[in-house]
């Protein structure tokens, strides 16, 4: 399994990540000394998944942090406008915008130097990776206690190590079935346009040495329709208060399908990920990302050049097919009613 | 819009295909001069879509004819061992097989000579084509009677003239909707694994002016759930009896997502592709393909080398999922009772 320092970590330098792009192929680092190349870094999905970037969000505050100016009011303002355009590197997944948050609430706190409040901030930014993955590790606890020994599942896109700094959210639910002496077996739909189940999750899960069947998003149906499916684990990038949850395109055809199959569908995420200031998914901005990732893949043009593609980078699926709601604090269950649910990061 | 003599064709040496493996990059002709050419080109898809496959499967009897034994009894055993070969390129098109009989019924008319059994067989494989043209015709027209002018549509994989040897099934429903002065929009659905819809039907879109936005296959419900689609429409490799549908993989995702959206859900395909022989979908084979389609993009490896990858080349749509069956006979509605349905090509 991948460690955490191996995903992503904040040196004397750099934000340092593990570029998500190249994999499988080559296990590459990409160094970002700078804010913007960390947006970069975050707008090419060289670093992604929702707990992830806030992971990232508040590594980049920190990052910013070292050329901010000493005095405090000229630091706080700095600061607050780099937040803002890491947190609007990608609009819909309320954890970046969250992590930078996280690493600004230390500006609020009596600090006797610059250099102290520059600390605190990098202290800070560290802690929250490694408690997403505690999180995480809870969060695969509770579901895994919903599953047998040989369960056979199926999920969506990486919510693996890579997506959360470690572990995984719905993916960390195979592992720690897996840890458990479980034996499980996961269909892993590739995720068009840009594959993050053939070649992340795919990846995490031979690393770890867990079964599982590499398909089409085609095939979920077929596969469904045969019964052996014993659940559909994703993660999210936002949770509106009603539950309603966006995450990654497709994550609604499952859950339709999964209704119709009375498979259940579980949504695994951090409380983090639960935005009680949105009150359904109606209002979750859907980031739309460009066509060229559906017109072609890996450099290689498909579509004939008169062809335009729409490209939502996300979906948003409605409480009502959501069985269960996993979060690091248990199993919540329909109806639900997250405003008053908080992270405690 | 592609003309039928530049999709497939008998001339005095070959069966000569358009190689759909090349579009839409380049528009190459693969000429198969033996019944061995003609099965690699129909296993690797240069020719491929379950009417088109009648016609090619016709057209390579009539080949075989011209090398076949002068004596009446050798000449019909060798095509029938060649006609099975043919037959067996592809097991789930039940048209493939329709097409070899066609051909094959010419030897039990009395003939003057073995150059009349050739001559006649070759007819009969040239009329086979223009047939399955004329029938997409009445199918658009029948089809194009759903609709009005400025509908939004769905499709599935290729079902063009590309897949029928001349203006399509369910596309060809599009393409009468244009022709008679409308202005139909297509969401298209790439296809993987494939891709036959950003090759092959977004080109023939595009060549014949309609317009159309593809995405990819996961993005269909989140299309579905905004209300404007007025109807889905695929093509068909085998009707059962009971009006089950095999169909290229992720159709039966449309028809579940379909229902779940109260969205008509239509197959359009010639009553050659009905098998009255087949009772249920739970008989029809499906073909299975390599790993290597998923496991890859273009010749780009995409997934880890320890990563083993399923492949249906379909799924079933069951029956009770399709609103109605559009032939070239007409509208069919459920229930379905195909056993009387006879082709009349």
């Amino acid at each position: 399994m991948l460690e955490p320092q191996d995903i992503i970590r904040l040196d004397d330098e750099a934000v340092v990540v593990l570029d998500q792009t190249r994999l499988p192929a080559e296990r590459v680092e990409r160094r970002c000394t700078t804010v913007p190349e960390l947006i970069d870094a975050i707008r090419v999905l060289a670093v992604r998944g929702a707990p992830a970037l806030g992971v990232a969000g508040a590594m980049g505050v920190a990052l910013a942090a070292r050329t901010a100016p000493d005095h405090p009011v000229g630091m706080r303002q700095y600061l607050a406008e780099q937040g803002a355009l890491l947190a609007a590197a990608r609009p819909t997944a309320v954890n970046l915008a969250w992590g930078v948050e996280q690493a600004l609430a230390e500006l609020d706190r009596p600090v006797r130097s610059p250099q102290e409040a520059r600390g605190r901030i990098a202290a800070r930014a560290r802690r929250i990776r490694d408690d997403e993955v505690a999180r995480c590790r809870a969060m695969g606890a509770h579901g895994a206690a919903l599953f047998g020994d040989r369960a056979e599942l199926m999920t969506q896109c990486n919510t693996g190590g890579l997506a959360t700094g470690g572990y995984g959210t719905a993916l960390g639910v195979v592992f720690a079935l897996a840890e458990g002496g479980g034996d499980p077996h996961v269909y892993v739909p590739e995720t068009r346009p840009l594959l993050q189940g053939a070649r992340l999750t795919a990846y995490e899960l031979a690393e770890a040495g867990v079964r599982h069947t590499l398909v089409t998003d085609n095939a979920t149906g077929a596969i469904l329709r045969e019964g052996a499916v014993a659940g559909i684990l994703v993660g999210a990038d936002r949770i509106a208060a009603n539950g309603d949850t966006a995450n990654k395109i497709g994550t609604y055809n499952l859950a339709v399908l999964a209704l119709h199959h009375d498979v259940p569908f579980y949504v695994v995420a951090p409380s983090s990920t639960i935005d009680p200031a949105t009150p359904s998914g109606a209002v979750i901005p859907i980031e739309q990302r460009p066509g060229a990732e559906v017109t072609g893949f890996g450099g290689v043009v498909t579509a004939p050049p008169a062809t335009t593609a729409r490209n939502d980078a996300f979906d948003v699926t409605p409480a009502e097919l959501v069985t269960a709601i996993v979060t690091e604090h248990g199993v919540l269950r329909a109806p639900y009613d997250l405003r008053s649910e908080r992270p405690d990061g």
